[in-house]
């Protein structure tokens, strides 16, 4: 077999950044548990024609076949496709098992899905998502709406330490741009924010251009579309700016007086609880035409280029049985997008590739059962270990170690074992029942990598 | 969109059944780490042609195609399929990444794989298997087919205390039997092995009739093999008896003495690492070809009719590009078959379904950022949390912690804040800056389902 080539757009980390990738999905779990979210893992497949029910994404499903089926096509209700991301799965999952579960249910779910696009900087066919949502039975309170991009703010700020460089969530309510927009007198709200998400892509003049031609916005309801997009803020003044905006062209609508109070309240919580990384933007549409409400997404500072790495919102539909409606909340990391930059970029690296703190060398092969006695000593006070492969001279032993960055070595001897640290070159006797690494050497730790 | 079914094959769990899961997953990691193994996560496909490679398999592989790919068959070699095993995928890893690993390279991964088998008892078309792997440049020394089964006697050990029932490791040497059948005669050593592997599901009168058949076997010849594989134990008694065996036949081969060797050491020191937990069961074949020493097979003890939830062996030829060739050893648990059986069996179950230890009441809307105050203090020291839905009465909010299991709810006063156990009724004043749950409380646990 000839060496084998990376597939574009299936990420793979060596073992030192694996260590960081683990090290980031311990800490969101970690946060999404304090917060009570409760873990659920659904299949990796759902049936094609839900994963086609939005229609838009069906470019980007991967469909399975299995090799001695029929070539002949299927029944494409028959048919199973990879899920592209984890909300119509977790919706089929409410929608199943809703008898069973207790309602708002607030749960994280942590995998992979799959998309087949055309891979590209932050763009992969295969990617780890973290999500969390609450979903109500029937109703869901407002307030879910403010708590979870908090806890997203806590979850990556809670990766400050590593190295990962602070977010910045940028937070709108579709409430308050469909209010503008219909009592601007815009009724067309969806070719509006279509044109609006362009915002960036291709500047305010083709913006206003393609408010005219497409969502039949005369010149100044064109302006005052992007008067609004262009308010941003991280205080109580943004809502003060958009209500003056909606003042100075006589604009007024329920939804509009609505959304700006559910704004203003979601800017006020951030204020005490995330001061600095919540900003009202009122340009944030999100492409997708299930959300309701609170729209969601978060920027890395200092790589705005690679786009929105947390995004959500609200929907007033995540799931119907028909008797039932399940509104919901959500949040989503793209936790590959983020490790691919930590590491590609070199903003994050391991203190070392492998678990282990201690190579317990081998004298000679036939003491080998004393080298695992101290290895099995050390484990069951919880440090990780390993024995040497082979009882070479204790140079090669001790490179062995270093090569895969274990920074202690041990030496068992009849007159008393001893341990060396490979870094200060210190050796000093020490006893396999008592003697512990210091905090920093236990685990391989993810820190900044201070190039 | 009416109430969707669950898809055979494709095992999910509620949030009760993921924190079993869960508890599994992490209690095997930690013990993979403490024995010094890297963690590695690869992709969920490989190229066709290399899933295929070993021919046997090409039944159960799911193949992908993009749902707007030109639907005329693509070339095979451009083909992907989604791994049935995490042994190909490791091959081709340790393979593509060979210049940057350091060998011998000790590596854990878990993950889910997909076969398109027929579902039934304790087989899936999902499922996630936890392998542990060590994998030499050039050469192996044999003492890691004796470290690797103990490291998972203790990884699954550490499972008793929830109640899994203890395992029994079943191990063999390719090497004796192969010595064995050549000493006796019979060189079709394959047709031997794959006549013995089905002495569990035949009987020996039909193994018997086999080996005359196809492996070309006298019918003394055969009541060798017979004889070989009806031996076991758990001590070096064991080895004894083959060599009586092999003496009373005038069965001598120098793999057959070198077998033994190997498989006398792997006991004795089972004996002293792991007691009880080893035996040496003669017939224990496994059908993959591709094993060239020690060969694992393990059953829960009172659940042998599940079949091996642990499986592996010695290779002599993991992967090779050209150059070296990387032998290894290793085994891979089926951590969807084992928590299936802890789970639908009645085993083990957890202590609640969700994260948080406390619940904090709302006394009325207004109020909730004192109780948004609680629980960040809470959780800033570590104690998961969640506040509640609404200010409803308090008898609904201590309702909505009964039916999710939270033992505690909190209430925020003016006089000072006091916490009820809900299960008790004791209610106390507390601290949100200095109280903390009973240790058992803390988390939710994984516990023997006493039914």
């Amino acid at each position: 077999m000839a060496r084998p080539t990376p597939l574009s757009g299936f990420p793979e980390w060596l073992p030192d950044g694996r260590i960081v990738e683990q090290h980031v999905l311990d800490t969101l779990r970690r946060t999404f548990e304090l917060h009570g979210f409760a873990g659920v893992e659904t299949r990796a497949v759902e049936p094609l024609d839900q994963l086609l029910r939005k229609g838009e994404t069906s470019k980007e499903v991967y469909v399975l076949r299995r090799l001695q089926e029929d070539a002949a096509a299927p029944d494409r209700g028959d048919q199973l496709g990879l899920h592209f991301d984890l909300t119509v799965p977790f919706a089929r999952y409410v929608l199943e098992n809703a008898g069973h579960l207790a309602f708002p249910f607030r749960r994280y779910q942590i995998q992979k899905v799959w998309r087949g696009e055309r891979p590209q900087d932050g763009r992969f066919r295969e990617f780890v998502q973290a999500d969390i949502d609450v979903v109500g039975a029937g109703e869901l309170p407002y307030h879910y709406e403010v708590e979870l991009p908090l806890v997203m703010a806590e979850a990556l700020g809670a990766l400050r330490d590593i190295g990962v460089p602070p977010v910045r969530i940028l937070v709108n309510n579709r409430k308050v741009a469909e209010g503008f927009y219909r009592g601007l007198g815009l009724d067309d709200v969806d070719a509006v924010l279509r044109s609006i998400d362009k915002l960036d892509k291709v500047g305010g003049d083709e913006v206003a251009r393609l408010l005219v031609a497409e969502a039949g916005a005369s010149p100044e309801q064109a302006a005052a579309c992007l008067e609004l997009a262009a308010i941003s803020g991280d205080d109580a003044t943004v809502v003060d700016r958009v209500r003056a905006l909606a003042a100075s062209r006589s604009v007024t609508h329920e939804l509009l007086d609505t959304g700006l109070d559910e704004l203003g309240a979601l800017i006020a919580a951030a204020t005490v609880r995330a001061p600095g990384v919540v900003v009202a933007d009122l340009k944030i549409a999100r492409g997708l035409d299930y959300y309701t409400g609170s729209v969601y997404e978060t920027v890395l500072v200092g790589h705005e280029q690679l786009g929105s790495i947390c995004s959500g919102g609200r929907y007033d539909t995540l799931a119907s049985d028909g008797a039932t409606t399940y509104p919901g909340v959500g949040l989503s990391i793209g936790v590959s997008r983020l490790v691919s930059r930590l590491i590609g970029g070199g903003l994050v690296r391991a203190t070392r590739s492998v678990p282990s703190a201690v190579l317990v060398a081998v004298t000679n092969e036939d003491a080998r059962p004393q080298s695992d006695a101290v290895a099995a000593a050390l484990r069951s006070r919880g440090i990780p270990v390993e024995v040497a492969p082979s009882a070479a001279k204790f140079g090669k032993q001790i490179r062995h170690a270093d090569r895969r960055g274990i920074p202690f070595v041990w030496f068992a001897g009849e007159a008393g074992d001893e341990v060396k640290d490979i870094r200060s070159g210190e050796q000093v006797p020490a006893d396999a029942a008592t003697w512990e690494p210091p905090a920093d050497d236990w685990w391989p730790r993810a820190e900044p990598a201070l190039s």
